[in-house]
């Protein structure tokens, strides 16, 4: 299977660690360092490094370049670019699925020509 | 970096490929088997298996056990918890950004004792 490095597949790949998707979720909250970042796991300062530079590649964080600490922010464009996708796709499904639903309420709806049988026996 | 197997990282990981996206939305469309799957990729029989292996596991497609064909068939429901992740930690980015261009807004708009003193220099 090949590597693939499309804008999509970087950030879909990068959301799949509980890790990072935890990182984010507290970068939701506000922009943080990366001893803060790092504070709930139990985690070597490398790991966490590789984690942040996976979330900063695929362009969903961005750093500050101004003093030591260099804090983490959101970018929320990235992640617009997945939503769009799954959007897209699972509305074809929603649609699919409702159609499927009315079918079978329509197949289990007693015919109108099946209860006049039922009230003249 | 260790290797995760929750069910959300499953589903991204597994979003995370174009070959892998193209089928799902290929599938959007309606079930199909592993020939029609392959038909559009210039890849071998085993990789696309390997592909269709990963969907599978993921819980996003599943496969048919009637006939030799085994058609494959979209499952929303995993996509769905993928979604509901985006969105959660989205709705709170979005407000975010909303509060943050009500304040530029607030900061660009001229005060009332300001336009009054410009009013009478």
């Amino acid at each position: 299977m090949q590597t693939t490095t499309d804008p999509l597949s970087t950030t879909f790949a990068a959301l799949a660690d509980p890790t990072r998707r935890a990182m984010l979720a507290r970068l939701s909250k506000g922009e943080a360092t990366v001893t803060e970042l790092a504070a709930p796991f139990d985690l070597s300062l490398p790991a966490i490094s590789k984690h942040l530079k996976v979330l900063e590649r695929s362009g969903l964080i961005s750093r500050g370049r101004q003093a030591q600490f260099r804090p983490c922010h959101l970018e929320p464009s990235a992640l617009e670019v997945a939503v769009d996708w799954i959007d897209r796709n699972r509305q074809v499904w929603t649609e699919r699925f409702d159609r499927l639903e009315q079918h079978l309420r329509d197949l289990q709806a007693p015919t109108p020509s099946a209860s006049k049988g039922k009230k003249r026996p």
